[in-house]
Parts: C-alpha cells; structure tokens; sequence
C-alpha cells in the first residue's frame, strides 16, 4: 500500500514531492501517460532505476504458446502479450562524465507531477554530481491526444555550477525486463520479442524499424530533437540494431541552460510495408515540428478542457475522492482518447499486468463512463469489438454454438484465456458487449453505430444465448455451465446476473431487429427467430430463495457451505485456496448478484436489494478490483451511504494508495472509471436500465456537494446536489427540454432554467452489514449508525 | 479397432497366425507380459519395427514439470512419467551378414502365441534372407512369476541352408521414441531420461546401471547367457554407456540348430547404492542359471496352475468371451502378482498410456477381482496405497482439509492431476480406497491388513469427508464442488455415487474403530468423532426427481439440457467438444449412477434399478474404458440380459479388439478385470455391499452355462449356473458351512456336497433402452425382445 500522505490532495494534480525508489512500479504506472495509441510508463528520463520499463502501442502484441499439462477440446494454443516497444523516452545525461542517476551523488530535491488539466507529467530535480557540480533539471513529457502517432519531451538542464553537459536521446529497443512473478496476474515475461529490420539515423535523430517473430507486427519508432543552448552544441548520431542514440554536447556557465525538446513518433502495422510505416513516422515528426512543443501543450489542454466541461466530478468535503475520480477519470481518457478501434486493456497501456488483455471490465465498467463523458471513444472501443465479430462467430462454432462467442481474454481478437472455468465460461462478456451497444445507442440518442455495426453483434450474441440457452420441463429457461462475475463460484447453473443480462440481450437484439428489419433480414433473422429471443428472455428462471428472502447468486447457492472467514484469513483468496474449496462455498471475489442489482435494477423490489445487500456483503471478498464500485452503488441505494462512502474511496483510491498491491503492473481502470461510477451512480442514482435517464442523489455526511455533467442525447445535463436538494441543468440540446426521472418520479428539465428539487431521503430497511473480518472497506467516514466501525478506521 | 478374425477364437491362448505391421503397437500391448515389477512390450526379438519399444519397472518414474498457462493455488508442479527402462528384450539375428527383418527377405510363416497357463509368449518364424538363405526361428519370452526381478527368453535358431548365424543379444537405454500424440490420454515423451552410471561386460553377459535425472532413482539390468550349438561358437561381450552386447556366432548346416537362453535380472531403487544393486541382479542371474529354463518354465506353469484354480471363469457357448474373460484375468495377475506394494497402474506395466498413473481404477475395478481370485495381490495393492497416506495428508493439508486426500493420479504417491476438475475433484477416489478395504476384510475374513495400516486409511478418508461435506440449513449432509466417475458433468453438488460411497466411507471408518478402539484412539479418534461420522452418513442428501421417478447423477441433473446425439456423432466426445458444452448437458461418459447401484446396490429398489438404468443408458456415450462392464452388471440386474451379454463383449473385447482404438498405448486393465465383473456380478450376481455374498446366477440366451469360482472367508466357492439351475459347491474352508444369499434369500451351502437351487428368473419392469445413436454395443447376440438390434448385429 501507498501510504495517505505519499501525494498531497489537490484538486488537479497528482504530486510526488520527492523521489520513492521502493515505489518506483507504483508511480511509473500512476504516472503513465496515454492516448489509448501509446502508452509511456513513467519511467525516469534516464531509464533507470526502475520497476517495469514499459513503452507500449495499442494492438501490438507477441504471440506465445499456452502450455497444457492436460489438453481439451476448444482451448486457446496461442496467447497474446504486449510487447515493450522501442523506449524513447530515454534521455540520458552526463554532467562532466559523470551520469546522472539519482542513486548517485545528491538528489536535493525532485519532485513529479501529473498535471490532469494539462495532460503532462513534469519532473523537476536538483542534483549535485558525485564531483560536486550541480544542475537543475526540468522535463515535461505528453503523449499527444491530438496528434495520434506522437509523444514529446521538453528536457532542460540548468548548470547552477559550471560544467560539461552531454545528453544522450535513446531509442532502445528489447530492453531487459524483470524476472518472472508466480502471481497469475502477471505477464508472461517475453524476452527480446523484436527483431531488428532497419535502423536510420539523420541529422537530429534517428528511426528503428522493428518486427514481432509469431504475430508479425512491423513497428517503426522515429526521434527528432530541437536544441536551443548557448555558445557551441555538438550534435551527433549513431545507431546499431536495437538502439539509436542523438548526442548533445554542450558547456554552461552557472546559470545557463540547456533545452531539449524531442519529438518521438510510433507506427505499427499488420499490413503495411516497411517504407509506408517509415513515412508514416517521418510525418508525424514533420508534424510535430510544424505545431512545435507550444502547439502541442496548448492543444493537449484544449482538448482536456473539453474534456473535463463535460466529464468533471465535484466532490466538496472529500478532498481524496475529488483528486481520486479526476485522476481515475483522466486515466480512462487516457485509455481510450485514441485508441480508434483497438481494445482498451484492463490496465490500459500502464504495464504489462493481465499481459495487456481487454476483459469485459471494457463493456462493463469503463465505456458505461466514456458513454455519459466522451462518447466518441465509447464508440470507437464498440467498433473494435464489432472489428472482432468475425472471429467470435469463430470461436462460437469451435464451441458447437451458434451465433458470436467474444474472448475472455484478447488484444487481437481470438480468445487467449488458459482457464476455462474462469474464461470461456464467462459467457455473460457477450451480454455485457452487447448491452455496451445498446447504453451507447440509448444514452446518446446516436442509431448510427448500431447500423453500422452494432446490430450484427446483437444478433450473434443472442443467437449464442439461445443455443446456450434451453427450457427445462417446466418451461423455464435455463442457462447452465456457466461463470458468472464472481470468479469464486464457477461453471454454475442459473446465475442471476448471467440469467438477467442474456434475457435483456435477446431483447435488445429483438428490439434492434424491429427498428431494422433490412439489415435484420440479411443476417438471416425472421420474425420466428426474434420471437424465439423474446420468449426465451421472458422464461428466464431467476432463482430466489423464498425462506431466506434473498435472490442466490445461482441455483442452490444459498445452501452451499458457509466460507469458515475466522480460519481463512489470508487474502486474495485466490493465492491461499484452491478453486476446488472456493467454488463449492458461499465465498465470494467479486459483486456479482449485486452488480445484476445495478445493471438489472428494474428486476428487483427495493426490500430484495436491502436484502441481497445484506447477505451478499457478509460473504464478498472484494479479491478483484471490479467489485468495490458496484458495492458502492448498491449500498448507496439501499441506503447505506456512510459504507457506500467508503466504497467509492476504495474504488477511486485503489491505485494511489496501491490497494490491491499490484499496481505496479499496471493500473485498474475499471476500477478508477468505477470511482465515477461510485459517484455518479452511487451518490447520483444513475440508472439507464429501462431506457430512461433515472437520478436519485443522496450523498453520505462526509461529501457536502456533489456536481457532476452528463451526456444525454445531444444534451449536457449538469447534477449538482448537496443534502436536501438537487438543481438539474440542461446545458443545451435539441429540443430544449427533457424528461428524466429524479427519484422515481417523471421530471421535466429544460435548457431555460435550472430545475431544483428536494432530495428524497431514504431510510434503510435494514442496519449497515458486516463485511467478513479483515475485509472491512478502509473507514474513511464515521458512521453514526455503526459504532463498530470506528475500531478500524483509518 | 481389430477384425474378429486376427485373433482365431482359442480357450488359453491368444495367436496371431500371420505377423500383421499395421496392428503392432496393438499387439505389443496384448502380448506384454509382466509380473508387477517387471514389464516387457510383446516387441519383436529383434527391436523392430515396432509400434513402442516398452521395457518397463513398477514405480520406475520421471518427474516433469506440469506446465499451466494460467496458474493456480494447489496444482501439482510436478508430474511423474514411467520410463521406458534399459531394453534387455533385444536379440538381433544375421543371417550371413543380413539381418533377421521381418521388413526384408520374405517372410514365409509367423506366428506369435500368449499362453495363459504356461505364461509365455511364444513367437516361431520362417525366413527367407533376401539372398536366399533360410532358417527358422522360435522364440519363448516369459517375465518370472516366481521370481520377482527375472524374464529370460528362449531363442532357437534352425538353419534350413547352411548358414553362418551372428546372434547378438543386447541391453539397451535411452531407446527413441516414437514422436508425441495430441490425446491428453497418451504419455508424455520422455526423451533419454536415463543417465548412464556404470557398464560392465562379464564371460556371458553384461550389466548397466542408470540413474534418473530429477526422480534419482537408480535402475541395474543384466543378462546373462546359456548357449548350444553343434560346433564351435564364439562367445564375445562389449558395451557403452548406453548399450551392452554379447556376440554369438556359429555355422550351422541344415538341420541344425542354435539354442540361446537369456535370462535377464532387473532392480531399482531410491535408496540402494550402486553395488547393492549390482549385487542384487548378479544375483538374480545366478537363481535363474541355478532354476535354469525349463525350472522357470514349470515353476511358472504352477503359479498359474494354482490361480486359475480359483480364479477361472468357464463360459459355454460363448467362446469370444471365454477367450476374452481369460485374457483379462492373465493381464490383471500380471499387473499384480508381484507388484508388492508398488501401484496396479490403469494399463499395468504394458504401455506408456496415461504417463503409467495408476488411478481410482486400480481399487474400483481391479481389486475386487484380486480380492476374490488372488486376495494377497489385492492386500499387497491395499499396503501400497496405505504406504502414500503421508503423502495424502499432505496434500489433504495443501487442500485445506482434514485427514488425507489420495492423488486422483499418481505413480509414486503425489498428486499428477493438472486438471482439477476431473482430478482433485475426483473426490471419490477416497471412499473406493476405503471400501476396497472395508471389501477386503469382508471377503478375505482378515482382519490384519486393516490392523496393519487400513484403520489409518479408513480414518483419515472419513476426516476427509466429514471436512469436505456440510450440512445445509435442513440438516442435510450434502457435499459439493465434486466430480462423480462421470467426467462429462464435473464440480457438482450431490452427485449420488460420491455421496454414497463417502457415507459408506464414514460407516466402514466408524465401525472400524469400534473393532480397534485402541489403535483408534491412537489416532486421536474420539466417540465423538465417530459419532459425526455416522451422523453424517445417516444424513446424507441423495436427490431423487419423483416426477421422472429416477435418481438424477447430480443434483438437477435431470433438468439440464438434453445432448443433441444425433448432431454431435464424434466419439470420443471429449476429443471433439469442449467440457464447458459437456458439463452442462446431460450426456455421460461412463457410469455414474450406474455404478453407484452396482457398489451401493442396498440404496435402490428394483424399481429404482430398472427406471435408472432406462435413463442412463439413453445418455450414457461409453467414451470411458471404464463402463461398459458396470452397465453389463446393471442390466443384467434389471433382466436385460442380451443388452448385458453384449456390454459384456465390450468389456472383455475392448484390446482383443482394440474397440478404443489405443490399445496400443497400452491395454485398459479396469475393463478387462471389468470383463470378469461383468460375467460374475453380472451374470452371476455378485454383490458384498452389505458384507453377506450375493449370488443371484441368470443367463443370456448366448451363454448355455457359466462356471466360476471365489473365495470367501478361507471357502473357496464354485458356482455353476446354466439357465435353470445354479449349483454352490463349498471346496473347502474353516467351517464347513457358509450361509450366502441366493437371489436375495439366505441359503445355506456347506463342504459336504454341492448345493443346487433354481434359477429365479427376472422380469425386466421395462423394456430394453435404447442407447445413443451410434454407440449402441456391438450387438453379438441376437433378442428376441428388441428386434432393432438385428440391423446393427455385427
């Protein structure tokens, strides 16, 4: 964990006031940058020390065989794992011969800082040399979010002595990587994946061209520098196979100094021949130097300002939460500004955790938030999954299925997961993409995307629920062998969330069809077809446990055995108990039931949700990062909003504070976009299940005011409520008025005048529950109605 | 699979009348002999061709690194693999400078013989050398039943030309093999996995001695030679690392003829240093030279002699099966005689399959058959098993339950399975080594191999269960997270056959401490604790679906998804489909509930029986060796008779006939040890689930008279059924009188005189099933109850 006082709050910055060699993994990912084309961990300048040097581009993976012990039928032979590209992010410095390393001479101050308005990570240090001779240095590095195929460092030394300045600008291509982890989380380790084509050096920089050996990736890096120092500057430059290097050469007096600025472009291609890939760079490095490094800085912030006018989350009185949702939500951005049809990994391009895998975490939990704040690149993330169809149509008839059947686990497209009972089983990933379709179409008013490609998604997904799918004896329809979101009880039979998802899936398939009966006929659909859809999803069986009063999260749940928490108490589970124990036992990873409670909220009464709340939270770990912001919204409704509270600080904190321990591979961006989903959904109400913009703030003691902007068709809705009321704005739009639903009740807002009204409290059915010993949320809040609480906080 | 007519129909042998290339590796397999310790692939004399070379050693393993692609708390790391040892078969023949190659020359008879009584195999062969030389060759191969590390082979050369004959006779290691298999069911490739350690060449022989790299197991084989021939003979040795020679050489004129007697001593160990070994061959060699051939001969007659005594089954009228029967009952003694505390492994010491694990067939199907015809096999198996509890305890531990959990497959006692839901799952594994003996102390009437280490066994699996299973809210001891024999439904709650045998389990564990309340107590047993044992059992949840009136495998079994046989006609399924479309659908591999009404036959009524076996049969694929005898057995209790009679065929043909189509990798023990469980418990009626022999004798319209023998308790009981009368015959035995159950009623059978009594002819409460198209046995005899099988007769 990171400790509370490691970064100051503030409201825009994420600041480290001086330099944690031991945390090193940590802030190279919080302090990544991306544009969801290329991703630069935050690296030092100087390469090293460091954790995980990482430099990455979107879709650019090495293939790797996946070992079996024991083979079956229908399991992926290939993974697929991001490859560290060509870091050219090095910019190494000698200061009279001596390099600068900051485990060397005196580091007197150093600070970083990730600007989230600005969209750049500065660095400032003050270094005395082992000699004596001191310097200021200055870098400020972006990844453009305006021009794709480019990042750029402004690098300033300053001479507070005397001295001999030589910097050396790299490329470096195969780097050395740390040894491998035991921890299934982490990457495979893939060593020297490049193989050198072509290396190029002119006047101020220089281009290496290299190539994956399996997946046949060709991937061009280029650099360019502009230099500005007084008297003489000798620059030079060189390159071998795997590296290039521009040398600068220059003395300062005391008080000169010396500026950098390099341009640094990345291309890649499956298909395009190595001379159009080095043009390709070679453009972007013309480009760069058109706009100049001012250009680019005042682009990056104009584009962000956009961006946060119609994304930002205010948070008065939880100073943490306010910096933890704009860092999580500038991540997300980050992930997916320009990712234009290529996956949004788990980690996004932070580090090499989950090997750079998408999951559903995608469809699930970030694009509901790119949806409502930048719905541009939730459609891009859409159309790559729809790029994808052809090889789950694939996937579904290797699996004697009809329809599509989307990978578990990918970058490319073909299913890379090793562990079938926690992958292919995780068939509800197809639900989860096609009601990602369905959000998009309904929370932007946008038909295009659906017509362009979302439609063949909705009826390939529901034509693999169907075959999946089948009718018991008494009619009801059934879904067995399957994993739900809780990866601790697996290849079950009626999962409520699974059960709840497909049903909604057929019919949004069938509702797709109706609006478009062409497009609907040429792939094969007849009313018949649709018909079968629509009956199927009204058979569903949702089992319920009548004595209990609780929904199971799947057929016979709620008899299996208790989890013996007081004797288990090593946590994440996964890495103490084998899958043999966790599955057949009422313990459970991850929301599951209670995040179908939020997606299917209109499927449940208000007393189920107060009730599955309860019992669901006695027995949820919490050992996956995708659960804490779900916990936090469904507390929040049922009317636990001091625990929903601490929910939403888990969920939004949960890299700054390195809650999960693994931050270093890589951040959590479903967890970071689910901050904004603890707040938005959580102390905001959003509901968009039954078509309708539903809202119902209600904020804990510890948050005064909560404002946050939406999307809503064409309009920009602004929420700001406090503890008795709500003031609805609607900033703009088509028609200049808009009926939403503020706490259950139909309310029209319009573009004339805000519309304020009363919070309508809630009064929980039941006390706040407990959570399994030792998996308490961190008590940021004190809590009136749980004394017990006050034990742990922290 | 092999035509009927390769093998022609004989009562005590099996005879290949012409060499067929095509069916080697079948025929390595079925003429391997054996004793338990020793093993040697019927390969030809000279080395090749051959399917797989196969010279094998009890509990002489590899350990290999278990790969997985995603990693999990609990999976093994390491597997084992038999090795295929120091090959001291090799007798490779010139005939003037030409080697002796079946492949060259021509080759004018061959014929290869395995004799059940004389335990031999005999091989004669007429050649022609390309250059027109002739000669005849006859060899007699036989691994010592008598003694434990000897095989020796009797080589005789007869010229037809004169001729110059060079025999040279070889041990060789680290042969290749041939190139790995996709099937997860065939082994791991071991390559050179023997590391030379010592070489020595004496006046008649030679010696090797290797060593495993990471099991470090040391391995000693010699030879050594009796030669005659008319003239002069030179007589020469040499040897390498990996090979050692002896030289024969002779002229012979026509007529006359070289003799060669190879006796050929193997030992290994863990703990033994290299001139204990040495010493320990040497002196093999030398009580082999002192027994001399035609002492081994006659010595090993008897041992037959003896176990056919009370072993052999007679079949009139069906004389496939009367090989057949015979046949298994050899290569079941041959994996087990003299094993003495190593593993029965599923293909015995004749093949590679399944990396030569022994599994839960080694007490389900294999020691009930030694337990009555050769009980001191069965008790040095039972001793084995006692011998790994350590190691079950540990693993037990690992799991995070109590008392011990036996590897679902293993050589030497760890855990091999990387696939745990049809591994570790495998629970029941435990209950069938606890009833094998509980059925051991029942049929043998000796108590001490259960004083001897069986109460510790019985002890620590009824821990095991008491920890694995709960009781749910209704007081209903219920046990989930399992998988059942079925390997086509896995990690499920309730299945009935677990859920029997583990209460059997607990009741045989309870009353065994009763029994030995001191040695109980020794082990921390309390009355208490036997209590929650009985408890448990008395409580245990079978679940039973009144509408359909039959016992579902599982619970809710009966309500999944019916298989679509008639679109999925790809047997074996699991080669063609995936297990997440598998488990979830009711189609079975082998016997489940089945086998739980053949082993807790007291638990269902006939009514039961015959509604159970109807469904099953209907979904049941037999992709697994394992099921055909148990569904002989079960048909014919619910008087299906002709349906039994040809899953008898099955059983008993399943290598004679190669019906898997992998007999080459080695033969399946549990089916033919199931060939004799389908004639005696079948068609005889055998039952001991309530510690009283049952016999209930009734015929198929195939089989004029069955005849078998038994012993119980110190009897040795031969039961004679024809169709109208079944006659007991007490041979001898401690009392004189025996009370046995004859068609559910007691009847009282002494040493006297032979008791006759009528057969109670059965009338089936259903018509016959029908099974999944395409997996109908084959149907040997005609019905006159089911007149579709006539299409299909073969």
């Amino acid at each position: 964990m990171i400790a509370d006082e490691a970064f100051p709050v503030e409201p825009w910055h994420i600041r480290e006031t001086e330099l944690r060699l031991d945390l090193l993994p940590q802030t190279e990912s919080l302090f990544a940058l991306s544009n969801g084309h290329i991703g630069l961990r935050g690296n030092l300048d100087e390469g090293e020390p460091h954790g995980l040097p990482g430099t990455y581009l979107n879709g650019f993976y090495e293939i790797r065989p996946l070992p079996y012990a024991e083979a079956g039928f229908g399991y992926p032979e290939e993974g697929q794992s991001i490859v560290d590209v060509t870091n050219g992010k090095l910019i190494r410095l000698l200061v009279d011969d001596e390099p600068f390393d900051v485990r060397y001479g005196e580091l007197s101050s150093h600070e970083r800082v990730l600007d989230l308005r600005a969209g750049t990570l500065t660095r400032a240090a003050e270094w005395t040399s082992p000699a004596g001779k001191r310097v200021e240095v200055h870098s400020t590095r972006l990844v453009s979010l305006t021009q794709r195929g480019l990042a750029a460092i402004e690098y300033v030394v300053e001479a507070v002595d005397d001295v001999l300045l030589t910097v050396q600008s790299e490329l470096v291509a195969n780097e050395d990587q740390p040894p491998a982890s035991a921890d299934p989380r982490v990457a495979a380790v893939l060593s020297h994946p490049l193989t050198p084509v072509q290396h190029e050096v002119s006047e101020r920089g220089a281009m290496l061209i290299h190539r994956t050996r399996a997946s046949e990736l060709t991937l061009a890096a280029a650099m360019d520098h502009v230099v500005e120092a007084p008297g003489r500057v000798d620059l030079s430059g060189d390159a071998g196979q795997d590296w290039a290097r521009t040398t600068v050469v220059c003395g300062l007096k005391a008080g000169e100094r010396l500026r950098l600025v390099k341009y640094l472009a990345y291309g890649w291609s499956s298909l395009r021949s190595r001379p159009a890939l080095r043009d390709q760079v070679a453009a972007a490095i013309a480009g760069a130097r058109y706009t100049g490094w001012d250009g680019l800085l005042t682009a990056q912030r104009e584009y962000l300002d956009e961006f946060w006018d119609c994304a930002d989350v205010e948070v008065d009185g939880d100073a943490d939460c306010q910096q933890a949702v704009r860092f999580g939500l500038f991540h997300v951005l980050q992930a997916s500004a320009r990712a234009e049809r290529r996956a949004i990994a788990g980690k996004g391009l932070t580090g090499t955790g989950y090997d750079g895998h998408a999951f559903w975490d995608t469809e699930g939990f970030v694009l509901p938030v790119l949806t409502y704040t930048a719905p541009r690149a939730a459609a891009d993330a859409l159309r790559w999954r729809a790029s994808t169809l052809e090889m789950a149509r694939d996937r579904a008839a290797e699996l004697d299925l009809r329809g599509a059947a989307f990978p578990w686990r990918t970058i490319h497209g073909e299913e890379c997961s090793a562990y079938w009972p926690a992958g292919t089983a995780g068939f509800h990933v197809n639900a989860d993409i096609a009601m990602a379709f369905d959000r998009y179409r309904v929370v932007t008013g946008d038909e295009s995307l659906e017509k362009d490609c979302g439609l063949a998604v909705l009826v390939d997904t529901a034509r693999l629920w169907l075959s999946l799918g089948h009718h018991d004896r008494y009619g009801r329809w059934r879904i067995d062998g399957v994993t739900g979101p809780d990866e601790y009880t697996a290849v079950v039979r009626d999962n409520v969330f699974t059960n709840l998802m497909a049903a909604a899936n057929l019919r949004v398939a069938a509702d797709a069809c109706t609006r478009q009966p062409d497009a609907a006929r040429a792939l094969g659909v007849d009313t018949e077809e649709t018909a079968a859809w629509r009956d199927a999803a009204d058979a569903v069986h949702i089992p319920y446990d009548e004595e209990l009063g609780v929904h199971p999260q799947c057929d016979g749940f709620t008899t299996l055995r208790e989890w013996d928490f007081d004797q288990n108490t090593k946590y994440p589970l996964l890495l103490h108990e084998p899958y043999v124990r966790l599955y057949p036992a009422q313990v459970i990873k991850q929301a599951d039931l209670v995040l179908a409670m939020q997606w299917q909220s209109h499927a449940f009464t208000p007393d189920q949700k107060a009730r599955n709340v309860d019992y669901y939270e006695r027995r949820t770990t919490r050992d996956s990062s995708l659960s804490a912001c779900t916990q936090a919204v469904m507390c929040a409704e049922v009317g636990h909003l001091e625990l929903a509270h601490d929910y939403a600080y888990e969920a939004a904190l949960i890299d700054l504070r390195d809650l999960h321990h693994n931050t270093g591979d890589g951040l959590h961006l479903a967890s970071l976009a689910g901050s904004w989903t603890a707040l938005v959904a959580g102390f905001g109400g959003l509901r968009d299940d039954e078509g309708i913009l539903a809202l119902d703030p209600q904020l804990p003691g510890g948050i005064s005011r909560l404002r946050f902007r939406l999307r809503w068709r064409g309009f920009r809705v602004t929420v700001d409520a406090d503890h008795d009321a709500v003031t609805y704005t609607l900033r703009d739009g088509p028609e200049g008025v808009l009926t939403i639903r503020h706490s259950g009740d139909p309310l029209e807002i319009n573009t004339r005048k805000p519309t304020r009204v009363a919070v309508r409290p809630k009064k929980p059915l039941l006390a706040p529950p407990k959570q399994p010993p030792g998996r308490e949320p961190l008590r940021r809040w004190r809590s009136t109605v749980d004394a017990s609480r006050n034990s742990r906080e922290s």
